[in-house]
């Protein structure tokens, strides 16, 4: 525990040092949170998503974010050219299954995305990445049905499958390479009142992605940074509204020490 | 009066305990605040759009939001496939006529939304609204040029000639299914300078109809709340981002017994 | 100084006055944030985008603003056709060339949109700006690679050659026509840590040249009121997430008196 929290302050100082560039395709609902959330923890994001731009940008980038949420079939014709671009490069692509489980367009789109290009890290509740694997999982909205340890193992038989790491959230996280297992508890219950919550969790994963090479390390600390983020907040906002502001703060002002001493990592 | 402050305080507490899913076809400005404000709130959104998506996110909604600002025609055509859909499941269908009468494109969308369409209720300002009828209706933007009083027996007639419930926003709403008129006269002056807030209490009106079948109480409870929650927001803020904010903070601090003593509901 | 002050509150006051409609063609991130800075000022925003609308909604405008992130071909289009309306009606444009420089297709569309329309200004940071000259010219995402000082007599030349007013923003913005030169050094280091704050201060300078027909005060002014906003805001707020509600706040709560008083534009 003690060496990943170590490792989460650095990789907080060396995202606040390198301000990689986060080539985000991703909804339009979260666009303008996750930008800022990028920028309050000292990364620099771009939102592209055309066709004719988008392996271009990516090859600015230290990391690649697709999120499928607000879909359509260019949007996913788009996230796999510049998947493919980052595989090519070798930068870190993540992926956020936003809703697979919920409609075939989005079940098949998580499948295609992650067949036709080289995922590192997937993040998403237990019911989306249930998905991955059953194309009959039925998941209502971006809501997850499925707790957490039912999902523990079937997560790492699916990690080894899927040859990613597999972030699952929810009040506890798990982080599974498919050997290496990991939870995070940092975390607060009004998270989930705000919208991209979710997906600006994957954001941060990139950005430490950006900086740590391993994956299972970057994706345990990033969950670590933006639960203790909820955390902080939630010292001064009891609602939604003041609670989202408060996280963005959070994000700009909490050190690598906090961090250090906050994150609460644990491998099994 | 009391039967419909009670009647919100009873819709309130079961959205909260019922969580309905709230399908939003809306515009790009508007999306990120209307998912916050029905999270706040207690109700679970979901934004899609995608004519191979929108058929089956609505089949698993409580009910649908149809929202014309950012408009093309692929969006107008998504909507027409999703309310249809919504019909025949006999889901409740609410549509924001955003800026019809400003443009031909909107008018026209509106138009044809509500003729191919089963609108369950349809709130504007009294523009948009008088725009439904008249073809030759202008209105500067997205601002109302005509006062509720002039527009009240207008939005009887024309609530008959549409077979919906229409609900006209202003200092004082006015809601009519052609029969019964209620006024609605919650609210505060700094809702006028945030984007999205009438949008947002269209997608409230959603979520209230997921649970009450009757439109003109759903519609009437559904603003009182919304208005309430500005009331609330502003007794600590005086200008529009805090306002914003603790909009959303009222939206979830607000209890069913609050809002059955604050709201101020009249039927004539 | 002292007249452009004057002129600064005199500004001001007209926009909250005329409540200008500006018509924004704008990247999904910041549509939100920019639509209510608009309205906070005491303009009338709307976005509109379909190239079956934008002609119609043109005309109703006081002002244009496009702005090229998150682009396509088909925004590009609607940009141009908007563009070429307002020329031919008299109304002023004002373009963001977002990323130009940072990937050929963005780089290409502010070349095409200051060739084929009328652009009454050019706000960008000195990355972007000098794109518009040289095509070799690579910028790191949206970042500025160059300091102001830099570009300052190359911006003269390129104003000249382009037959617009230029404003390159940083630390102190530079706003020159070719002929006169100006720097205003209003403004708090916190707006970099606010995605859109260069974009909404294109907008500001949308809604000062609505009621301003002379683009270098109005653009100089619209400037000092935006960065004045971030100082204000800066007194109550220590983190982005504060300090993006805080601007928003000073932009409703910021009098012309006290703009006159606290705008620093110098004419060299």
């Amino acid at each position: 525990m003690g060496t990943l929290a170590e490792q989460a302050a650095r990789n907080l100082a060396a995202v606040r040092e390198q301000k990689p560039l986060i080539h985000n395709i991703t909804n339009y609902v979260v666009m303008n949170y996750t930008a800022n959330a990028l920028l309050a923890m000292g990364a620099s994001p771009v939102m592209a998503h055309a066709h004719n731009e988008v392996e271009e940008m990516v090859s600015l980038a230290g990391a690649l974010v697709l999120n499928i949420g607000t879909l359509t079939d260019e949007w996913i014709a788009s996230m796999i050219l510049a998947g493919k671009k980052a595989a090519d490069l070798g930068k870190p692509v993540i992926l956020d299954p936003v809703g697979s489980g919920a409609t075939a367009l989005r079940t098949d789109a998580a499948h295609r995305i992650i067949e036709q290009t080289s995922i590192r890290v997937i993040r998403g509740n237990a019911s989306e990445i249930l998905s991955l694997r059953h194309r009959d999982s039925m998941t209502k909205g971006v809501d997850s049905l499925h707790a957490v340890d039912e999902a523990a193992e079937t997560a790492q038989v699916l990690a080894r499958e899927l040859e990613t790491t597999l972030a699952i959230t929810g009040p506890t996280d798990l982080i599974t390479d498919g050997n290496r297992v990991i939870r995070v508890s940092n975390g607060h219950a009004l998270m989930g009142y705000v919208t991209g919550t979710g997906c600006t969790a994957t954001a941060t994963i990139g950005a430490f992605l950006a900086v740590d090479p391993d994956p299972v390390s970057a994706t345990a600390t990033a969950l670590a940074f933006f639960g203790l983020a909820g955390e902080v907040a939630a010292e001064s906002a009891a609602a939604p509204g003041s609670f989202m502001t408060g996280m963005l703060d959070a994000l700009y002002t909490i050190t690598p020490e906090k961090l250090g001493s906050g994150a609460r990592i644990e491998e099994s």
